[in-house]
């Protein structure tokens, strides 16, 4: 019926060179682009000039029902490939976290066209390299465990699983959060056998990104106004403490002098 | 004391598109490359051609003590910083899933030394994204909960947070596990309320990358001989059935047709 493919695409947390080389080429050759709303304007850049834009990202008060937004996104991007376009249907993130890429893929193989789907840096992971928050240390933390927004009230049994998942030292990372911080926090607070590190990563990989970090009871205690801008990401654990501010431990400038003067006294080559 | 810059960089599973672009870029301006031993020949193929190349991974029955290779690791990175050279650390995967990028931070950061970070596509998430295994989904499944490998014997602690993860329908994805992996499968076919699905996804984006998907009651009774090479991830739980299979429900070619045929028969333009 046509020579077009779709693409399921990563677009990953913001910044347009946290693209994959795979996502870039896919985005380069796509005629139609179907874009989340948290496409941000540096990952539109990589646009090519010619293609179709089409905007199918939820706009707050836009009052559609989510089921009929999907639906009508399933049906543009199988309208554009039956035309024989290329088709990028870009999200951001990963497809597969938190992204419905398993609804969009099981539409695909029901319509029986050829797709294929492009893995994306995913905000968790984004945030902890740039902010250097410990998702995992050897010997102190080998779990890390992500939850989608939390309903602190409604489903007790996801903060019972947090609490169990920090009890255990393990690093817990939260998508879609912000709003409820305070209130897990709160909890948290009374909870936990004792204070854990919270931080908060607005906007990753952004020009204007921001890290708020301190422990559950700071963060009972925030007024939900003072918090970073949304997107962010929640990053906490009893392991989970940006090592930046480790001033005490530093090697003095004397030191590290000596000891690389030292290490180039040995003969040049691979040590191992 | 030098004008170069140390980058620990991920290197994603294996693909060499599957790098981002920011990894290109480092990639591309460095003098010096200390490479994990897991890195594919189809990534090393991006390495510039005047750059010095370390290989600083483990290599089976190397013999060296693990905190004295991470040691041997820091003192040539901060050795090849201090000639003025652009230093590359690369990591399989991302530097803050298992990597020990915590460890480098912390070194690098008592150096006082100007680095940075730059993500890579875990494996758990390629894998997702190849073979279509669902790791969130609506209604469904809300958390994703990643492990190293499990020690079945010695740490109980560890399969009883995978029970709970996999009786609350959650996915659970776990790094180095295949040794144990029948050892596991045959406890959780023991305990768990019901069979649950497991996926090996072995070699994740390379050219002979392989997926064996069954239940716990599969997994328990094959032998390990039969089991997909090494690095393999696992992913398991109740709703990580790859869909690729459905075939009852795939819309037949007429009625794809009719689909299509109606949805051009609207207005051509932007339906939201």
């Amino acid at each position: 019926m046509s020579q077009g493919k779709i693409w399921i695409v990563g677009a990953g947390p913001g910044a347009s060179d946290l693209l994959t080389i795979r996502a870039l080429r896919a985005l380069e050759s796509a005629d139609v682009i179907l874009t989340d709303a948290l496409i941000t304007d540096d990952v539109r850049s990589l646009f090519p000039e010619k293609s179709i834009v089409i905007e199918v990202g939820k706009r707050s008060g836009d009052g559609i029902n989510p089921m009929e937004r999907q639906q009508n996104i399933h049906n543009q991007m199988i309208m554009y490939h039956s035309l024989g376009h290329q088709v990028v249907r870009l999200k951001s993130g990963d497809p597969m976290v938190y992204g419905r890429g398993v609804e969009e893929i099981r539409f695909l193989l029901e319509s029986d066209v050829e797709f294929e789907l492009i893995p994306g840096i995913s905000a968790g992971m984004a945030a902890a390299n740039e902010y250097w928050v410990p998702l995992t240390e050897r010997g102190k933390s080998s779990g890390i465990h992500f939850h989608s927004a939390i309903k602190v009230g409604g489903e007790k049994s996801d903060l019972d699983g947090i609490i169990r998942e920090i009890e255990n030292n393990d690093t817990v990372v939260i998508y879609m959060g912000l709003e409820r911080l305070s209130e897990m926090a709160f909890e948290l607070n009374q909870r936990l056998s004792k204070e854990t590190n919270i931080n908060v990563i607005s906007k990753v990989s952004y020009t204007d990104s921001d890290i708020l970090s301190g422990n559950t009871k700071f963060f009972s205690k925030i007024d939900q106004s003072d918090l970073p801008a949304s997107p962010a990401v929640i990053i906490l654990g009893n392991h989970t403490k940006v090592p930046g501010k480790i001033t005490s431990r530093r090697m003095d400038k004397k030191s590290l002098k000596s000891h690389v003067r030292k290490l180039l006294a040995q003969p040049f080559l691979n040590l191992f």
